[in-house]
């Protein structure tokens, strides 16, 4: 069944809500793999942007599945979505959207909405704005040099001197290229249909990467993008893990041809233990966290997104099957 | 000799140059505890912005010290402008003067002009980001979690929700307030004359010190300071060493009141080898690199102030010795 079973520990959110303008109520469920602590907050946030609709439990939906207009997702386990013939909208909860594409169970013909949120483009350019100036500035080579005992300066360039690529021209690319623009860093966006990848890498120091993962940006940053890019660059992953082929990351990390790697996603999360990134003098970690959603913030643009569908219009950032993303 | 022998291995600058509108060239020494590199680089960039006046080597300042009528200084050693009667300005190198004002052989009745430099102050600005983001996004502790093999997602909050408090209202607590609200953080500046700092305290989860270092300062960074501040607070020290009282700091750390320091300066520098602060896994250290002279722009900040003195009018940035910056 879609929704987890009321009697598994998970509080159902009210499910008679006031109707709005006499019409009856929007019936939704929320379907994901969620520990108790997260289901409970989304139901919470979800419920109180959104009190016009009618949020089904788990039992009301297995009673009739057809009455199930939308489904709110957040990495929902496969055949979650099965039965629900009569879906006019799945709104996922995360930005990215590789999982729910990539599972046959996941109905093709309805349409599917991100989450585009406000407030997780701006965690996700705190989180792009500090790495890139602790690259220019060299403050992680400066904490390594703490842990040895190291007293010494090194040349400090100015901003203007280290331009920094975005891969990503959505939301996020938008923000994050926007936020480091601010603090003088000369910024390109790159993104599909731009030119010839290859020929930017050479001319920028830091590639940020926020690109959504498709068949066509799987293992993108491979031995020969990393070859392409200038000695000593830096790479910033806040994409996908499976942007990256580890093995090459590794070893222009050992060569040093890459001097370090922010790395806030992994092909698989948690990283396991024998991995080589834990312990990589050249690599910092995030577990995933570069940016959380916020729920309050995230429920707004679920809201918003269900009350445009019910009013007869497009609901926003669908995706583009074919596309991707 | 107020200028290092030219024998010494510092190569003099262009002692005869171009003069501008047919009258003398103004002379000019460089005093400073350099080294060779430095030396250098600033003759290079200050003949290169300056290239009306003429450098004095030390020869030639040795044969008539009152034909010197600037000093552009650089942590003169004590006794370095002896002699120098006719001198008109002391231009710093450097935006403290807290050594020059100390130093009873620095004449008290020459116009003292600190260094207030753009270019510096942005770096400053660049300093300060990195470090409240990292505090507020718990960057510190995640890089503390990687070398745990820890993966565990923290509390993700707003930066609406992290007030931050710089201390510090001139051009460098200016700029780096300025970079903070950007990032969207409600700041409070303080500075002399402003409300009861205690009062401040309580209100604000991270304190930025970018204070001069002045009799009033010295120490102002002790228990009762810190004692203020609300539990899980963090400080960025960028200002002096001089501000902290290090055994105070320490006990605040080791309790936990404060979850994490991050220094840019210390009592004595290069930070003695057995000082906790280097191992204290609280504390993340920088080699006095918050904001290193840019040779280029502070030779250019030199050269307009000058020239405002050539032209009879009052150079900027001069020192009430009285306030002690």
């Amino acid at each position: 069944m879609p929704v987890p079973p009321s009697d598994a520990g998970h509080p159902a959110p009210p499910s008679e809500a006031p109707t709005s303008g006499g019409a009856p109520p929007m019936k939704v469920i929320l379907a994901g793999d969620l520990d108790a602590g997260e289901w409970a907050a989304w139901h919470a946030a979800l419920a109180a942007a959104l009190p016009e609709a009618q949020w089904l439990d788990a039992e009301a939906a297995r009673r009739d599945p057809t009455a199930v207009q939308v489904a709110v997702v957040a990495n929902p386990p496969p055949g979650s979505l099965a039965g629900l013939h009569h879906l006019k909208l799945i709104q996922s909860l995360w930005a990215g959207v590789d999982r729910l594409l990539a599972d046959p169970t996941v109905p093709a013909e309805v349409p599917l909405a991100r989450m585009v949120d406000p407030a997780m483009s701006a965690a996700m350019a705190e989180t792009a704005l500090w790495a890139v100036l602790a690259l220019h500035r060299g403050f992680f080579a400066y904490q390594q040099r703490q842990r040895e005992g190291l007293w010494r300066q090194h040349r400090q360039r100015r901003a203007a001197e280290v331009p920094v690529l975005v891969l990503g021209r959505g939301e996020m690319g938008g923000r994050v290229a926007a936020a480091l623009r601010t603090q003088g860093y000369p910024v390109t966006t790159w993104g599909r249909g731009g030119p010839p990848l290859q020929a930017q890498l050479a001319a920028h120091e830091i590639v940020v990467n926020l690109l959504p993962l498709t068949p066509q940006t799987r293992g993108l940053l491979d031995a020969r993008f990393l070859a392409a890019m200038p000695p000593s660059a830096a790479l910033v992953n806040l994409g996908r893990g499976a942007h990256v082929v580890d093995a090459d990351l590794l070893a222009a990390l050992d060569s040093g041809h890459l001097r370090h790697a922010v790395l806030d996603v992994f092909h698989a999360e948690p990283l396991p233990a024998a991995h080589r990134f834990w312990r990589h003098p050249r690599v910092t970690m995030l577990p995933h966290a570069a940016a959380l959603t916020d729920h309050a913030s995230a429920a707004q643009v679920v809201a918003a997104n269900l009350r445009a569908l019910r009013e007869g219009a497009v609901p926003a950032h669908l995706v583009d099957r074919a596309r991707g993303y």
